[in-house]
């Protein structure tokens, strides 16, 4: 075994680690399994992945496509569970076709196929004999669905649908496992019938012959070339696919709401269009827990360096300070290792309100969906927003060696930053969002009953008058009072923008013009939904020596710090009064001393391996320096002593011989 | 000629884009100088870079080699003087060993060196006989110059000083040339002399043979890695050096400042070491002007494609909404627009600065030096931090497209970041603006004087208690008003920490507790130098139809976006009250709307070919969507329509033949 450089800090920790692991995993079984899975991954070299970036593109792909096949493998020869089969993909840690396979083409089926199309096609999925991919974003149409250009034309005489790319702009572009191995594809087009337009709808197109893997008569397809990285997101074949009146069945329509008859005609099932919200909310949720995952991963590398590096402060030729201890530092690290707890606990609780929405969808009780909705899409915008930001301040927390790429951070925020545009662009969300807000506070006079996230608006008036009563800096640790302040800011943002709508002629017009006050509005309620969260989260039992304590400080963290950050909401809302804000202050610095000795613990409690951190900043054992020399003789430009080109291109400077050099 | 899709909005442009031109440029000289050189390289194909990212490392490595020699060449052949030679330089826009030979390397010689030692090295230099790196940074240490481990000891047996690397951590980390192709460089290392430390001092180092490029004995020297991108910084070899006991004659320390006599006898000379700060002006100023470089290209790049983008809001089948036209787009485009000219202002401003400094340094006036140094400190982070940020802002601005490597957003922020960390951590240097500030603060009743951009705090009792006199919206057009919010801002902030900082028996210990305050007061002083200089150029005549009025509106979108964006502090310290607070995000909302349609010109003004953009989406003539389609295809994955490793690792799933293959 070799030193542990961080064995004092762990020693210092106020709390068992072991507990906090079982609370971030969500559970005893899931803590076990993943630990389990991870180990297994990180043994296995076949697993290996800190040579990705010098590999070309075409090398690259091709290693993907050996990992998936070797992970599959694996999955079915250790009769894994579909829960640690998910688990060992993502410490495998590296996009690949089978993500959009499983976590998008799969479901989709399941969503919106009938019975019949679900039994033809789910076992041929669930076993990979055909390989899917979800087709529905365009050169030219993205957040805009409706506005999509490929059409599926029904055949009456063939009983067929033609699907046909009339424009340029129409050309599938972006999914991913499209580019170079989905065999099938639901794609969504605009569906015409009887000369007259329907709408956009999925169908189920095969793409590529099962037999020689070549595209099918009337299309093409590729990839669409290199994205942000140098691994990071490349591994994907994310596709460009056009379709020259390609004909299909007519029963690869995903006919479980609208169905298309032998004749043409559109109708629509018994089946209620409200359950796409089902399968909305369960890709929400995962992109929730991913972003505390990425977040997590990132400030345990800050972390765990922050510890290790030192500089300046030596007394007397003692040790120099630890940057960890600076607070400038602790100032912009602890925020984040809060949001991943923060963000962990959302996630959570979004597990819960899927199978809520479930079974009210099954009982046909839609009252709670658009609060759903706007609940998710915020959420959603929030965490990845702020774990794309926090993944950038990890790496400048590392100072000059977060730059190389042997730190895990560059590429981490490489492959990580698409999460804000993918299913929903933030801002776009933000927008729905305030929709539903603005819409909220117009009902507040008539009855109608805010529910769920937005219950707090019932309390309007109060709201509107209520005072802070924050006398002294601890007065911030209770949650009631935390919970006032951001309830009261976000009730005030609210009903201030909507009396500015109110001013405006035409509504939609007023909204347009008002939108970026919106979007403030929309983060403000999501903001609170994450303390409320949290807060509510610490209401219950939580075992172990000192967890729950911990717990509370990192609440308190984020919610004070988010107060900091956007003290102007706060103060110009008369929520909270300058000295008032100037005491959160004061707590905040005071709760991160009182983080400082649990910080690498803290990040211990992910549990994460050296594998999957793939960090040399982020070592468990900490020792940067010695692995980070020996890291850098592996690049190919020291193959060599002196460099290819050397000869050419420097030697005839340096002779004055450049005039006759051929360049 | 293909067709221009701005056409339209280039029509709608209210000023002159030529004279804005050379507004940006700073004079109609350094226009025509940047135009011709722009095209000189724009039309050489032996400076294309579009196939960069495609590259593996080593091939990259000899492609800049080559490029850099060729440049060489070009620069020798058509006799470039040396303005030319730079703007040939930043038009080629790949990072080379170059860079820090004529960045970094020459100047060192030319600060640090005497009289004797310049008139050596410095024509060797010039005619790139020599090629030099500047090796500061260790792998244990950055920030803390006066850490460094390496040590130059010296013999007076021999008259040499003994080059040494004493520990791991000692090796030199960073240097950019240093990898591969440095024959010498300026090396920082603790002198040692008669058992006693010196400090830290320059020494030029010979690492490299002239004759056969090998390192000479006592040298280990390599590349230190891959770091961010896939292109991006990977075309500098930044190296990792260690010495075992080399020997370099007495003569090649830097000994302008502070001299070794043969007896080994430290002796100061009688030159000032304030000389230094003349260097880092210089040095300052050129990143500031980089700054503006870089956000300028990132908006130009954004705010093409968000006039070409259309999403939604198509009525009656029409062409659907630029997103340019919705505000929220324009809440996050237009303050980065008006960023990237503020910032151009204020690298321009410091030139002048620079010039004055030199010339004080000359007259021996060392007054204005500390002030002096805390405001290009403050600027260099200020104005790298945003344009970091602003980056990724204007690739997310572009939705998924974005983050496609062929947007030239990607590469742009993963070349640029590192300017947040190298010539100073960002966080530190706004450190040691704050520790400026708070001795100015602590003198203001001395008697003695606040100079330059402190001198408004001369003025501490009328800020202290000024109102603000905003009414409506337009008053927040006026200079003199958005001057004093700024500076009673700054001022409250500064004053309101002095006296927190009083409160502390030990100042230092006090400074260390509230140093994430402290950064808030330096933040607060630098967006008031950036907002004064700005609204000093608009006093200035500027000549063209318009021109003048388009910067007084960027000028305004700059202020009152920061008064937005840090409300708290204005609203906390009662600079302003909440209602005047939304009169300025009233009038930010139409000053949105007054830049809107001459949005296309002001960064046409920028003046950038579609070679040095590089980005299929920020093409002069937005013919956006078949650029991306063609690109496509270029990729090495397209080589084949079967990918490699299908056959192995694919068709096996598929067939369900798994167990029996070979992975
Ligand atoms: C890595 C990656 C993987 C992907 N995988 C898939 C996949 O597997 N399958 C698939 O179908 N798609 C996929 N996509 C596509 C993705 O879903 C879209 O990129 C996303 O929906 C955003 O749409 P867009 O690109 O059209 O952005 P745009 O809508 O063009 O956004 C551009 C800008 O306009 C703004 N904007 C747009 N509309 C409005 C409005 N109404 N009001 C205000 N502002 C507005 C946005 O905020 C943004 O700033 C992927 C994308 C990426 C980057
Ligand atoms: C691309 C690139 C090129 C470079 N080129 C060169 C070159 O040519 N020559 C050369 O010599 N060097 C070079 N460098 C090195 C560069 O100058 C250093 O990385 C830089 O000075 C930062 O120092 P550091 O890496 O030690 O950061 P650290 O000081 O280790 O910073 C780590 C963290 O600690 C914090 N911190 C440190 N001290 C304090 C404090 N006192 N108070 C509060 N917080 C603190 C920082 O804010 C940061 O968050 C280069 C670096 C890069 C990334
Ligand atoms: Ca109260």
């Amino acid at each position: 075994m070799e030193v542990d450089h961080l064995a004092d800090e762990r020693s210092k920790a106020q709390f068992d680690v072991e507990e906090m692991k079982i609370v971030w995993a969500g559970s005893r079984h899931a803590f076990q399994v993943s630990d389990r899975i991870a180990r297994l991954v990180a043994s296995d070299p076949a697993f290996q992945k800190d040579h990705r970036a010098r590999l070309g593109r075409k090398e690259l792909f091709k290693n993907t496509l050996r990992k998936a096949a070797y992970a599959w493998k694996r999955i079915n020869e250790l009769r894994l569970t579909e829960e640690e089969a998910s688990r060992l993909r993502f410490f495998v840690d590296e996009p690949a076709f089978t993500d959009l396979h499983w976590g998008m083409f799969v479901p989709a089926i399941k969503g919106q196929g009938t019975e019949e199309q679900q039994q033809k096609w789910l076992p041929l999925a669930h076993k990979m004999q055909i390989i899917g991919c979800y087709a529905q974003t365009e050169l030219g149409h993205g957040s805009n669905v409706q506005g999509l250009e490929t059409t599926a034309t029904f055949d009456p005489q063939t009983d067929e649908f033609i699907i046909h790319s009339p424009t340029l702009t129409s050309s599938k572009w972006w999914p991913g496992g499209l580019g170079k191995v989905a065999t099938h594809g639901v794609i969504y087009a605009r569906l015409l019938t009887n000369g007259q337009e329907h709408g956009v709808h999925g169908f189920i197109v095969q793409i590529r012959s099962l037999d020689d893997h070549l595209p099918l008569p009337g299309i093409t397809v590729g990839d669409i070339g290199i994205k942000f990285g140098s691994g990071a997101y490349n591994t994907m074949d994310n596709g460009v696919l056009r379709f020259d009146q390609v004909r299909i069945p007519r029963n690869q329509m995903l006919m479980r709401v609208s169905q298309v008859t032998r004749e043409g005609k559109v109708v629509q099932s018994d089946v209620p269009r409200q359950l796409v919200y089902g399968t909305m909310v369960f890709v929400r949720k995962t992109i929730v827990g991913d972003a505390s995952n990425a977040l997590s991963r990132a400030v345990c590398i800050a972390t765990r360096y922050s510890a290790v590096r030192r500089q300046f402060g030596s007394q007397k030729g003692g040790l120099e300070t630890q940057v960890i201890d600076y607070k400038t530092q602790q100032n912009r690290l602890f925020p984040l290792l809060a949001s991943a707890y923060a963000f962990r606990v959302v996630g959570e609780w979004m597990e819960w309100l899927y199978t809520d929405v479930t079974q009210r969808l099954k009982a046909n009780d839609f009252s709670t969906l658009p609060e759903v909705h706007a609940c998710t899409a915020g959420l959603k915008s929030l965490t990845t927003s702020a774990t794309a930001d926090g993944i950038e301040e990890c790496r400048k927390l590392c100072g000059g060696h977060g730059y190389l790429h042997s730190s895990g951070l560059p590429e981490l925020f490489a492959v990580y930053v698409p999460a804000c545009t993918y299913e929903g662009d933030n801002i776009v969300l933000l927008l729905q969002v305030a929709r539903f807000l603005m819409k909220t506070v117009s009902q507040l006079g008539s009855g109608k009953k805010a529910v769920g996230t937005t219950a707090y608006m019932g309390r309007v008036e109060q709201l509107m008058q209520c005072r802070c009563d924050v006398q002294n800096a601890e007065d911030w640790l209770k949650p009631s009072i935390v919970m006032e302040a951001f309830e009261a800011r976000a009730t005030r943002m609210s009903v201030a923008c909507a009396r500015n709508l109110s001013k405006f002629g035409n509504q939609e017009e007023g909204f347009l013009e008002l939108s970026a006050d919106l979007v403030e509005v929309a983060v403000a309620h999501c903001q609170l939904i994450v303390v409320s969260k949290f807060i509510e989260k610490l209401q219950q039992d939580i075992p172990g020596k000192g967890v729950k304590n911990q717990l509370e400080n990192l609440c308190s963290v984020y919610a004070l710090n988010i107060l900091h950050k956007h003290l102007g909401d706060f103060l110009s809302t008369g929520c909270i009064t300058p000295m008032q804000a100037s005491l959160a202050n004061d707590q905040l610095r005071s709760l991160y001393s009182q983080v400082r000795p649990n910080a690498v613990a803290l990040v211990d409690a992910f549990n994460y391996t050296d594998h999957f951190l793939s960090s040399i900043l982020g070592r468990y054992d900490g020792n940067v320096y010695p692995k980070l020399y020996e890291d850098a003789w592996k690049d190919p430009l020291n193959d060599s002593i002196v460099p290819d080109g050397f000869h050419e291109y420097v030697q005839p400077i340096l002779k004055q011989q450049l005039r006759n050099a051929k360049l």
